[in-house]
């Protein structure tokens, strides 16, 4: 039987997961792939720390990359050692010394995708890893649905975030509390910024972006926002009409343009993508021959990625790999990006007011010269004697029309507070 | 570029779904693909009733076999005819003249698989279609989730009989009623034989157990019950205890023990598989390294099943094609199908007895006597006077013990109608 061989360079988390599932399910992976994986060298910043982790599995460890890169008998690198810049770097040299490429780096790839599409050639590169953790919605979007043009993605993309919001809906948890938690659980990082604030998921949308429409574009690119001001007022407007509030990615294609955005979402409680709670992730993706389909699963975690770096393995191996971003052609047609004002949507708006007579009208004043009729209303009592707190819905607005509203609230001396807004999507 | 010439046997409502969809989805697809696909020959038996469906859509039609089969210039068989035994001499013949097959013919792949695979050799064969409509779960399970040891597959493969269980659940209707209303849209065949009594999901189930497991078994070797027997009673008893009623196919591992089998199933209302309602399919997946992942999607439907025919025809024009079932070795170890009489499961039973003292302690003594105990009990008047309904569910019992207490139930004089079992899956 043909033997890989392969290079780690990061044994952390994901890396060590890879170690020990090689070794635990080797006849199984064997059969599957044709082949056998021997695992050469890991590249670790600690040794001492990286033994420690790895407990009774084994592959022989270096804190020196060349040992990797510069090995010729190492035949696969796989890159799990995060960040954007180093990360690029050795993913480049992968690929000039004709080794295959298998990557879990959604931050990198969120730069380089197509650079490196373009350096690799034939070399095979997996990134089966970067999006959804153990979910193959790379493999989906490239093979499975292939026919299909992709009218809309609505994807769960960053579990640490739906567990917050999760615990906020479900146990009227506040942010701060349900963050604190999340962390103690070891769901979120000391850091939590980077799931907090979007960019995790925005990272995660734009690849599935690229395998669905061929379009190059980066975070910068993009709406992106997090789900830091939330508060439990929103979850209560959520619940009184039906809705959970998601950290959605979105994107949705009307003739040549293309919406790509990453923010909390207000959906309706009983679609498929509002059951997906806790940590897990979920990608709905809307085609035009097959309709709505639905990918749930684990997001994170070190065995659940590894499951996906491992089955880029086999894929290595079967010598079945296709061009990494799923095109054999460029598909580059007029395809461009809307601009983030020109966004039509229902929305959800949060205002505190002074409680008194005169300022409904006011407000009501500022929706009508800007074109926004309400849907649905609920006014209740704020716990500071007069205040009066306002949520409301939205039918079908623009996005520059909200933005103007939202600013003519703030100057008036009856709004107490900054003004909140959610999107809704039906 | 390059050019694949497909012949198309059976141009029904999938077949013409697929002239329809590689017309107007081109550019797309062979931007995918990185080639073209020229359709050559459709074969039909009424070619004026094809016309007709295929509208303005166009393949050249014929009524005889040999032109597609006998036709060296086409490199690629749709088998889209049904049926068992035809179907696998057309898709015999289609390897042995070495042209690529793609079948959506799940009957026929439930017996025929393993030898197909045998004599393929390095011919590709695409079965994308045969299971879960548009759902790329064949892929998923050969490809995506390849490093996992499946532990269990629960399944929703019939869109025909969760649409009846679901308006059964959610509407209240009877059966009967619930499948006329099926008919009458068109999601229920004139003779629902085979989506009502189970077969069309056990076969699904028997393609997917043999990626996932590599066995090979037929449908005569697994347990198949269809859903013809649920009442309305049995609808009640499943919302008083938080449950849905779901035709399930399950496959479950425990060392070198697989059950498979397919009968009506009560699950928890929460879970992700509870949730697939109306016409969907839902497949959930266990692995031992990525945990639970589900894939939803459109079971039928000429669109849908079209979708995963083109996906199929992809991977030919890329010629990134791996073994059928997904294993380059055989991992036939000494893996064996449990017999129904040892599943051990919970079981909830329905039971009309007079309406008498007495009769309850009878019951009782022989479950006891079978070393059953009772979990949850509810007793509701019947319309019928002097009938009572009784509907309980058990601990986990073994099914032998079951079947034995049920024919003691029927023997007694009290007991009014044959007593009805079905399993509960936590």
């Amino acid at each position: 039987m043909r033997s890989l061989n392969i290079g780690i360079i990061g044994v952390g988390v994901v890396g060590s997961a890879v170690v020990k599932i090689l070794e635990q399910n080797k006849a199984l992976i064997s059969a599957r792939a044709g082949a056998e994986f021997c695992l050469k060298k890991g590249v670790v910043r600690d040794i001492a720390k990286a033994k420690k982790r790895l407990g009774d599995y084994v592959i022989p460890l270096s804190t020196d990359i060349n040992d990797v890169l510069e090995d010729e008998s190492i035949d696969v690198v796989l890159e799990l050692m995060g960040g954007v810049h180093d990360a690029y770097e050795v993913a480049k040299k992968t690929l000039q010394k004709g080794k295959a490429l298998i990557t879990a780096n959604k931050a990198m790839l969120a730069y380089h995708r197509f650079e490196l599409e373009q350096i690799a050639g034939d070399i095979p590169i997996g990134f089966e890893a970067s999006v959804g953790g153990g979910i193959p919605i790379i493999r989906t979007l490239k093979d499975g649905l292939g026919s299909n043009h992709i009218l809309a993605l609505n994807a769960i993309l960053n579990g640490t975030s739906n567990y917050i919001l999760t615990q906020m809906f479900e146990h009227n948890k506040s942010f701060a509390n349900a963050l604190k938690e999340a962390q103690d659980l070891g769901y979120a990082e000391a850091d939590p910024t980077l799931d907090i604030n979007g960019y995790d998921a925005g990272a995660k949308l734009l690849i599935l972006a690229s395998l669905a429409y061929g379009i190059n574009a980066v975070p910068e690119d993009i709406l992106i926002e997090g789900i830091e001001g939330i508060t439990t007022d929103d979850m209560e407007f959520a619940k009184e009409f039906g809705y959970v509030i998601k950290l959605l990615g979105i994107a949705k294609r009307q003739d040549d343009t293309l919406e790509l955005r990453v923010h909390p979402t207000l959906i309706n409680r009983d679609c498929m993508i509002g059951k997906v709670s806790g940590v897990m992730n979920g990608i709905s993706v809307l085609g035009d021959c097959v309709g709505e389909s639905m990918y749930y699963g684990a997001g994170a975690g070190g065995e659940a990625t590894a499951s996906s770096v491992i089955s880029d393995l086999i894929e290595i191996a079967r010598d079945t790999h296709s061009s990494m971003l799923g095109f054999s052609e460029s598909i580059q047609t007029s395809l461009s990006l809307k601009a983030p004002k020109d966004i039509l949507s229902k929305y959800y708006i949060r205002l505190y007011t002074q409680d008194k007579p005169g300022v409904l009208s006011q407000i009501a004043q500022i929706l009508g010269d800007n074109h926004i009729s309400i849907k649905a209303f609920l006014q209740k009592e704020h716990q500071d004697k007069g205040v009066a707190k306002l949520l409301f819905s939205t039918h079908t607005s623009k996005e520059s029309d909200i933005n103007n509203a939202l600013a003519a609230f703030t100057s008036l001396s009856s709004v107490l507070s900054e003004p909140y807004k959610i999107r809704i999507q039906d």
